[in-house]
């Protein structure tokens, strides 16, 4: 029986703003900060142990894997960082504040950008300064990879393949993960693993630095999950993210 | 031309109590964190840009090399741990107080031990809680390759083959790389880099978190290095590493 744990990083300025964050590289907020540490003294509190980390090339995950890694004492663990694991590339719509953009096109069409599979939000234009293209980080891929928008289908389209390439081999060779990444991303996961209809994980939301721990079988099919944390802060953390995007 | 940062870990709480640390793994002091932002701020206005990190597996280089990363927005930087560019192991030695050994072993012992390129300090006995093979980050290691002491000589053993096998390549693929490492490690680089003799290399004092930027010809030979620091904050922290081991 193998062990996978996912952890959604801390809240960011931008979660706490309330505003479409998708691939804009923002901090981790101070609560944020302090989320990722408790996360991080939980696993340890539980005795996990990791052999290696995967985390996206954001910083807010990145900082939310150093910060547990840090409390696990376990700092020298060798991190991969693929923006194929990044959180969803919310096109135009990024940096917008959330409640203002739901005001102007409505909370209908706010809720289908957000919980629709498959309606991705407008395309950003290749010129506009948000752009990944610009960005050095993804400077050294094809211009066809570089995503301009994405509903989550396409989002599932990078992290699954992803995955069975990349991380699954390292499971079965018998690894203990940590995968330390975005809302959506960790949804596409999580519909991979639990094989959930494109309706049934419009439905989940994945709390901030909360672990999600999967059992799995010897074929990596999931035996159980749950989440590390007090039932009521969990309640507490599913609903603050089920309430984002709800006009003001 | 190319050019190669290496950067000595800011101060530990071990430095700060005048220890002998080696590679037992001790956080960074509030001032060291500290100089590590500082170092990465440096960095940053002097506009240098980093393709990949390499530091040791312990936590002071690591968090060192994090900070800097941080200030210079490039936490998805690639970072590679590798024990060959840890401390050197300094044996029984670790643990104790700088000026107590002095003390009882006189400073001339002290400074031997210190300072001499091949003599090392008494070995630890494999049944020490002390010994490295009990760490997990050293547990696939052979055991005759897990140090028990070292003289400067044994740590120039493992770090130069290291750097000419891993590094090497990649400079000269273009690779602008930073190395965050130890007095030790850093010291066996620049011994190698400068072509310093036996008795040079122990006179070479290496400052905490203050970046030594190396320019390296097509055949990567010196052409100039320099601290990037100012002159006099620059004199301080020599005169402190140099100052360290005397009987108080």
């Amino acid at each position: 029986m193998y062990k996978l744990v996912l952890v959604r990083h801390g809240e960011s300025v931008w979660n706490r703003e309330n505003r479409f964050t998708g691939w804009k590289d923002v901090q981790l907020s101070e609560k944020g900060e302090q989320e990722a540490i408790a996360a991080g003294q939980r696993l340890k509190a539980e005795g996990f142990v990791f052999d290696k980390v995967y985390t996206s090339v954001l910083t807010r995950a990145i900082k939310t894997a150093w910060s547990i890694m840090s409390e696990l004492d376990a700092c020298y663990l060798p991190v991969i960082n693929s923006w194929k694991l990044n959180e969803r590339h919310y096109g135009a719509l990024q940096g917008l504040n959330k409640a203002e953009t739901a005001e102007k096109h409505g909370e209908e069409q706010v809720l289908v950008w957000r919980r629709s599979y498959d309606t991705p939000p407008p395309a950003l234009e290749k010129t506009d300064e948000r752009y990944p293209g610009k960005d050095p980080r993804y400077a050294d891929l094809d211009e066809n990879e570089v995503p301009v928008t994405e509903c989550l289908a396409d989002t599932v389209e990078r992290v699954v393949p992803y995955y069975e390439e990349y991380i699954v081999p390292e499971i079965k060779a018998g690894k203990r993960l940590m995968i330390a990444a975005h809302g959506n991303s960790l949804r596409a996961l999580v519909k991979y693993l639990d094989n959930l209809t494109d309706e049934e994980i419009m439905k989940v939301n994945i709390p901030t630095a909360t672990p999600l721990v999967y059992e799995l079988d010897e074929n990596l099919k999931p035996i159980k999950n749950y989440y590390l944390a007090d039932e009521a802060d969990l309640e507490a953390a599913m609903s603050a993210v089920a309430n984002q995007g709800k006009a003001k």
